[in-house]
C-alpha cells in the first residue's frame, strides 16, 4: 500500500497505471471509514487492477454552520481499514493544495443539485461536483464507486459524469446498515444513546413505503402521509424530508409509475444530527 | 486523417493513442481555419505524436444577441486546411451531443472571468470553460493549444485547467497578423470594406503603448489617454476597453510593474463588428 498526499505524485502514479493497461478504481471517502466505505473498496479490489481510496474531508461542500470542523478524523484507524479492505493506494491531499489560494473554479448544476439536500444546503453539491471532477482528473479511474445512501450525490455525480464527457463508469453499490436498519453513516457518532435507539425509524419508514407500494398503493401523498405519520411518532425527531421522486430527474411524484425507477428518500434530525436514508423502488418487469 | 463526429468513437481513439504512448496535441477552433489556427496544428504537429483539431461552433459561448447564427462555417475547406497543417483527426461533434437536452452542468469561475470580455459577454468564459473541459474529457490531450490573440482565454482556460487538475499543458502561440497588423480573426470578414481600411488602427495602438513601456512610460492613466486618443482618431470606431491590466489576475494596474507579465488588450466595434487585440509586456531581466 502506498499513502500519496502530493497531487502531482497522485497523477503521475495514475498515468502510470493508465499507461500499463491496467484498471484503475476509485473510492473517494471523507474517511472515518464504515463498512459502507469498506463495501466500496472490496468491490473495487473485486473489478480493478489499482483500487485507489482518497480521504479527503471536503470543506467546499460544508456550510458555515455545518460540522466541518468536528467531522470525525482517524487516518491512522482509516489507513489500517482501507488496506485491509483491498486499496492500493491511499490520496490523502491537503486542504491547501486541493483549494489553494484564490481557489475561483466550480461545476455548478442547474435542477437536481437545488432540491432536496441541496435545497437545505445550497452550496453542498457544487463542493461535491467539484471536488469529484478534480479528484477523477487527479486519479484517472475507469470505475468511480458510490454509495446509495448518498443517493442524490449519485444522481448529481452521474450526471456530472455525462455532462462533462468525463471518461468513467460510475458504480453504485447498496447502503450498508447496522443490525438494527439504521444506515451506516460517519455522523452517527454524533446520536445521543437515546437518539441511537430511536435512529431505526428512518429505515423502518422506508421498508414499510416499499411493503406498501408492493401491495399497490402508488398515490404518493397518502404514502408520505403515512411516511410521516409513522416516523413523527418518535419522539424529539424533525423532519427535513419525505421524497418520493423519479430515480433521474429528482421531481416529486404524484403516482409512481412502475415503468421508472423511483426513490423514497428522508432526511430528519435527532437533535442537531442529521441523518439521511432512502430505498431505490427499481422499475416493475413488464 | 480521420473525421470523427461520435464522442465515443473520439474517447475510444484518445484512449488508444494514450494507450501507445503517443503523446496527443489538441487544437480546439469554432473552424473558419485561418493562418491563426494553423500555425496551432503546425506547432502542435511539430511536438506531438497524434494531433486532434476539434471544430465546433460552441452555442454556449454566443450570447443570444450575438453572431451564433452567422459565424462563419466552411467544413470542406477547413478540413483541407487542417490535413494540410498536419491534423491527424478532425473531431466535429453535433452541437446536440455535446448539449443534450437538459443539459445543465457548467464550469463557472469567479473574478477573472467577469472582467473585460466578460463584463461584455456575461456567460462567455462560462461557455468557453465548459466546453473546452469536455473537449478535454473527450479528447484526452497532453498538450492543449491556444492563440494569444483570445488572451483572456488563454487566462480564463490556464486558471480552469490548474484549478480542476486537467492533466494538460496549454502552449500559447503568438497572434498571427495580416502585412498591415490587423491580428487575424474569424470575424474580420465581416468587416466592410472601408472599416478593413481602418481596422489596422487596433494593433498600431497596442505597438504605439509597447513603444512607451520601453520607453520609460510606466503610468497608465497616461498610457490609456493616449491610446484612446490614437484609437479614438479613427472615424466611426467604438471602443468597449482600453485595459492595461496584470497578466495572472487580469485587474487594471495603475503603474507597470516591469517585474510582472503585463498585458495591453484592446476591444473595439467597426459598425456591428466587434474585434479584440492584445499585446503581452513580458516581465524586464532584472
Amino acid at each position: 500500500m502506498k499513502s500519496v498526499s502530493s497531487l502531482m505524485e497522485m497523477q503521475a502514479l495514475a498515468d502510470q497505471s493508465r499507461g500499463s493497461h491496467r484498471k484503475i478504481g476509485f473510492v473517494p471517502t471523507m474517511g472515518s471509514l464504515h463498512e459502507g466505505h469498506l463495501s466500496l473498496i472490496r468491490t473495487a479490489r473485486e473489478q480493478c487492477d489499482d483500487v485507489i481510496t482518497s480521504i479527503f474531508v471536503n470543506p467546499a461542500q460544508f456550510a458555515p454552520d455545518e460540522d466541518y470542523e468536528k467531522y470525525p478524523r482517524d487516518i491512522q484507524k482509516d489507513t489500517v481499514l482501507a488496506v485491509d479492505a483491498g486499496s492500493d493506494y491511499l490520496f490523502i491531499p491537503a486542504a491547501a493544495d486541493i483549494y489553494p489560494p484564490g481557489f475561483s473554479t466550480f461545476v455548478t448544476m442547474d435542477g437536481i443539485s437545488a432540491v432536496w439536500e441541496g435545497a437545505i444546503r445550497p452550496t453542498h453539491f457544487r463542493g461535491v461536483a467539484t471536488v469529484v471532477l478534480k479528484l477523477l482528473q487527479l486519479t484517472k479511474p475507469h470505475m468511480l464507486y458510490l454509495g446509495q445512501k448518498d443517493v442524490q450525490q449519485c444522481v448529481v455525480l452521474r450526471r456530472m459524469v455525462k455532462e462533462l464527457n468525463v471518461d468513467v463508469e460510475i458504480f453504485v453499490c447498496p447502503t450498508i446498515r447496522e443490525s438494527d436498519g439504521l444506515a451506516m453513516s460517519s455522523r452517527n457518532v454524533y446520536l445521543s444513546l437515546e437518539d441511537r435507539k430511536k435512529a431505526p425509524i428512518l429505515f423502518q419508514t422506508l421498508k414499510s413505503a416499499r411493503e406498501r407500494i408492493d401491495a399497490g398503493i402508488h398515490e404518493c401523498a397518502s404514502l408520505r402521509r403515512e411516511m410521516e405519520s409513522l416516523l413523527g411518532s418518535a419522539a424529539g425527531v424533525h423532519i427535513d424530508y419525505i421524497a418520493i421522486i423519479d430515480g433521474e430527474t429528482l421531481q416529486p411524484l404524484d403516482v409512481i409509475d412502475r415503468s421508472r425507477q423511483t426513490i423514497i428518500a428522508l432526511a430528519a434530525r435527532f437533535g442537531t444530527t442529521r441523518l439521511i436514508d432512502n430505498v431505490i423502488i427499481e422499475p416493475a418487469l413488464p
